[in-house]
């Protein structure tokens, strides 16, 4: 697990913010490149434009091979022609996020404090970033673009944070949001869930205090016990059970597997291979050091913190259309935290719709086949396109 | 954390038997050593004898300030004079289960497989023990403490597994049986919990292949890793928002925190700074290669799996007194869990009681406050002991 994983930045198609971002801690982060995809044409009007915010580990490679793994993009089934984003007529956007490591400004950026040694990256220096810093350097692509208005902001999980952070801070600009499968705040769950996998990565020797690269290592084993963690935390109890249940790859104890006699090591159970599997892949396509700046920025979040707690005020006056969906088997982000924001939309007079999505997939499904969620997203990207006379 | 911590094994009150136990993986173990605990008088009849066992890192100081930790009993506030389970009228034993490391054998007992070398420990060569394995070390020590039959097997957790295997194994042995915030098997979710826990064990550098007392560490970031994350399983996320929400030990970002500005390292949340602690405190009085055991027979423990996957069977003409337990806010061990214990317990016309306690704490509500559950137990107890003309 020592060598080096192929973890290349590449050169993802970026545009460059020579003067930064201003960051919620009070630095100016400069320059800042901001790695994008799109799909589909941008209307004469510059009316059609719908930015798509990815979730935590996810990246700009929405609907196209990804570059790294060579898999299709993480939400090809909801973006492309005909599909319920339909790029026949929308024109979407999606960024890799502030502090993320597809090709937009973070840990593994060279250093440009004024401080850096020749040669250095950022790393552990990285200044703390937040939802809405990411938010702020996506609103800077989407003007860079020439588009003074989006269509509508749309993203699960952290996206949906980024999506409400959207709202809030720059409410003028789009006309509709859909925030799915996520929460107005982070939760001391979540936190919690987070902050082991933090230590996680830091208690591998191979993590150097965060200047990985020097040695030519990357903290494998850390980053994927972190996301073997996280995955559970992905998925329903029901589904785990549906998918894997008890069934052993070895026979029960006493017995002979193909390897010798079972023994307390070694994958006994289906579902173990499958979190072993999810640990090694991720950590050929993810930087330690984005894991640790990301999850403080979802840590972070918290639409109230700026009004002493109650979420009402932050909405407020809104002229933005709301679609919030949940999942019903989503325990990281439950219908509960959806409802709790839906109320608050409510008590401002947003307009709001909100759906609870019957599935067992747990908080993964947002990205996997449910045919109700599909006409969810469709209905409504089309209800706002007829009640603006769009299309 | 590469010092060697307080570990000693020490003179734990403990049987011995030469002749060792015959485990499910049919290897002999032998010899093996019990350490145990006890409370009040064995009677004249031996007929008050009540078995409690321990969870998975629980041990058999039960209701006596603990050797290393100094702390209070795990169930002091259940166990002793005028208690629930009341020390003037039970004889109470606890045991430290086998594969544990408070004075029974385990992977830190000295090897005797033949191949040792000298002074070797049994380490990853410890033999697989399944919960059915502890059980039958239980036994042992119960008929050497003169004991036909007792009046009640009790444990919450994996003492739930030991108390359902008692029922199940010798059901002639014990006159009821209080199975708590437990399962009939280990679901997919808990297996993955646990595997997440093993890897971050075995991923630090200073487990050495599981020999790590030759170099005189111990892998404290990994065994750390793992109890935080088990620990966040074992709350309620009410109890965490509850007990923590999102109250911050340093100022927001951009801040300046006591130890200067906020930034994406340290604790930050009051909720990471009581994860830490667990993790930390935990290495200091529990064993890694015990770690790796012991879940490894909680993720093998299936109740049905010798009947065709059918509960029922396992329960068929018993006549032992059931009284299952479960929290409303467990969600490791679920009601819904329980639920299935007692029908299969009804579908047997097993006399079977079923209790769901509402509370907010989780899973460890069996080792906390909870008033209505003190009551059950009292009430159940003194139920069968009328009921059998005892007292």
């Amino acid at each position: 697990m020592n060598s080096t994983t192929p973890l290349t930045v590449g050169e993802h198609p970026h545009a460059s913010f020579p003067e930064g971002v201003e960051l919620d801690c009070g630095v100016t982060l400069a320059p800042v490149d901001i790695a994008y995809c799109t799909y589909g044409q941008l209307s004469a009007n510059k009316d059609n434009a719908i930015l798509i915010c990815h979730a935590f580990t996810g990246d700009q490679y929405v609907a196209e091979t990804h570059p790294l793994t060579g898999k299709p993009g993480w939400w090809e089934r909801m973006v492309g022609p005909g599909k319920p984003i339909d790029t026949n007529r929308f024109f979407v956007i999606c960024s890799n996020v502030l502090g993320g490591c597809m090709g937009s400004t973070g840990p593994r950026s060279p250093r440009t404090d004024g401080q850096e040694a020749p040669g250095e990256l950022w790393g552990t220096a990285f200044p703390p970033i937040t939802i809405r810093d990411m938010v702020r350097a996506q609103h800077k692509l989407v003007r860079s673009l020439g588009i003074e208005r989006l269509f509508a902001v749309v993203g699960g999980s952290m996206g949906g944070m980024q999506v409400l952070e959207w709202a809030v801070t720059y409410p003028q600009m789009m006309r509709a949001v859909m925030p799915i499968a996520t929460a107005p705040f982070h939760s001391a769950q979540n936190i919690a869930f987070n902050e082991v996998g933090r230590q996680a990565i830091i208690a591998d020797p191979d993590w150097r205090g965060g200047r990985y690269w020097e040695a030519g290592v990357v903290p494998a084993r850390g980053l994927a016990v972190a996301r073997m963690m996280a995955h559970i935390t992905y998925l329903s109890e029901e589904v785990l059970t549906r998918k894997f249940g008890r069934r052993m790859r070895r026979g029960p104890v006493g017995g002979q597997g193909p390897e010798g006699p079972v023994s307390t090591f070694g994958d006994i159970f289906e579902v173990e291979s499958y979190l072993r599997y999810q640990g090694s892949s991720f950590v050929r396509r993810f930087d330690a050091n984005s894991y640790l700046s990301i999850t403080r920025a979802m840590d972070w979040f918290d639409i109230a913190a700026d009004h002493d707690g109650d979420l009402t005020p932050a909405f407020a006056g809104t002229a933005v259309r709301f679609c919030v969906v949940s999942f019903s088997s989503d325990w990281l982000f439950p219908t509960s935290a959806a409802r709790t924001l839906a109320r608050a939309l409510n008590r401002a007079a947003a307009n709001v719709s909100f759906v609870e999505i019957e599935t067992d997939k747990g908080h993964d499904a947002f990205l996997l086949e449910e045919p109700d969620f599909d006409r969810t997203v469709r209905g409504f990207l089309c209800g706002v396109a007829e009640h603006a006379g769009l299309f």
